[in-house]
């Protein structure tokens, strides 16, 4: 799959080395178990290749820079590329000056948060990133969704695998929506709120769930925290907010309501940050101490017939699982990527074999 | 009552200029409404000065540092006062190389984690702090608490007033329990689980509720998200563990679970980050967008009958309230200031007239 991936982009026009990054980080994420936004997002992308929305040929931009920040246009370039300039940016910052925070504007989207904050990790840092996207959270007490589903991702080195943790700041991102409608199963908990602080389960309600590609409409996703203060709601709305002002605010790019599906010319914005444990002491002592903290937590008491995870344990477990077993691709994703491969005329028998 | 705390700590034998922050730390935090948190807590703070757990004549040091980063050892000294020292060094290193974290062990209590945020913030820098503390969260499936309340402070400029963002990553935070419970009215959504998945709401329940100071009783506070993954129990409770990362393990103090209220050789670890929006870009244009994009969300439509607030909204209404019409302080908690008072020779009847 990675062969195939990296042999499409290569048809676009992208160079060896960044077909292979894309490659790398759409299978990573399948392999983690995330396949909303693996190898499935190939076709979305694919789709904003065609209309002109990427920037094939176009190079990332330092705009502003300082020993310890910088601020990088990413003039509609792959987000995913986007997303590994700027974290490597970051992470060099972070190892000559011990920190190191890059906001990126008109960037596209990049898949996973928490992927380039574990890039971070991976060097030996504390790594974030975290983006803004098209309206989907409607803030406390309000009736439209106004703020992206912002997510944060953050990791840090550990045994027996890094920390990672990567959350959407509304209760479930977007296309959590979409795999239950897939699945015509209804919303378990309070997702979505119709008015403000009406919940909506049925998935059959077509009416209703489709008004959530619509900033307009009285419908959108519920923060984390739900829409009553009482449940925290002003909490997940406010992160939402803070990842605003890293991303959209500090880059002067698109915040999330500028960002529509159909404008050519606005893309989310992005914030990349490293931290070097260093500078606060000896890091391969942190380091032990984290990993001891976090098996604490794995061994305390259960719920019976539970586990207690930290994060980062479910992804290292769907990683080894699918390196043995491989990927789980949908019959119709493998086909739309085939008509991919075909249409730009990549030899793609001999990989799906 | 600024005078009459100033001459409280006095008395105790701080300096004139310590006397004078505490003294501003608690007032104002009881000008912007939040009085559990504010002169109420003078009575905690005497008996922690009583039983020698508050070094009175400590000076924070400086055990590690950089341009950008700081490890304090608060050597037990009055939260409040660390909390500033370790803010204003961050605010230094931000005016400096733009960026600055502190991170302080062997603190204490020390109030509101948006105060020393907010520090930042009225010196035209973005401001975060938090505070570990003893066990409350109740991790995900984990059925006793292991992580503090760990609040979240962040602040940024604009007008008309700072964005003040300053929550605990729980549901609610301990005092919030302690309130309902003096008002004897049970307790409205689920905050705090039993066996880590049973509501307690039951206000008459004194046996379950005051297992809350037991940490390894099967009694816990709800995570942000409460305790399913389905409504985002694993955000609240990985903010927890990143809150955790910034003060007890960047710093190698205390972690949550290390922290008792008996033991007068644990206190809190804590994090103070400061960072100039002038690295990104022109500050005024920043603030000034940041300023339009807040209004944005408060002219947003929203229920009937609901305002759309914005972090720091209701802070600010209750300052201009209490600047005309004075705190409110409870007759129990005023007579426990006079007993204070009396007991230190503080002449507080011109005080208190």
């Amino acid at each position: 799959m990675i062969q195939l991936v990296k042999q499409i982009y290569q048809a676009y026009g992208f160079t060896d080395e960044q077909s292979q990054e894309v490659a790398d980080t759409l299978v990573y994420t399948d392999l983690i178990g995330i396949a909303s936004h693996g190898v499935q997002r190939l076709i979305m992308y694919d789709r904003n290749i065609q209309n002109g929305k990427v920037q094939v040929h176009s190079q990332p931009e330092i705009v502003k820079e300082t020993d310890v920040s910088a601020v990088v246009d990413a003039k509609f370039g792959l987000g995913q590329l986007n997303g590994i300039y700027s974290m490597k940016l970051a992470i060099q910052k972070a190892k000559a000056h011990g920190i190191g925070i890059v906001t990126t504007r008109n960037s596209l989207h990049y898949g996973i948060a928490g992927y380039y904050a574990n890039l971070a990790a991976n060097e030996g840092l504390i790594g974030m990133s975290s983006t803004n996207s098209r309206p989907g959270m409607v803030p406390t007490h309000a009736t439209r969704a106004f703020i992206g589903t912002n997510p944060i991702g953050f990791a840090m080195p550990a045994e027996p695998h890094n920390f990672i943790y990567d959350v959407a700041t509304t209760t479930v991102p977007q296309g959590k929506i979409e795999v239950y409608r897939k699945l015509e199963k209804d919303l378990p908990a309070f997702w979505v709120a119709k008015d403000g602080n009406q919940p909506v389960n049925d998935i059959t309600d077509d009416e209703t769930l489709d008004q959530l590609r619509d900033p307009e409409a009285p419908v959108g996703l519920t923060p984390l925290g739900g829409v009553d203060e009482e449940t925290g709601s002003h909490k997940g709305y406010g992160l939402g907010v803070i990842v605003e002002i890293f991303t959209g605010i500090l880059s002067m790019g698109s915040i999330s309501n500028d960002i529509t599906t159909k404008d050519l010319h606005s893309g989310p914005s992005q914030s990349f940050v490293a931290i070097d444990p260093g500078i606060f002491g000896d890091k391969d002592q942190i380091i032990k101490r984290f990993s001891a903290y976090l098996q604490e937590i794995r061994d305390l008491p259960a719920i019976p017939g539970k586990t207690v995870y930290v994060h980062g344990d479910k992804e290292a477990l769907a990683y080894e699982d699918r390196k043995q077993n491989g990927i789980i691709v949908d019959d119709k994703t493998m086909a739309e990527v085939v008509n991919i491969a075909k249409r730009l005329g990549v030899d793609y028998a001999e990989l799906i074999k």
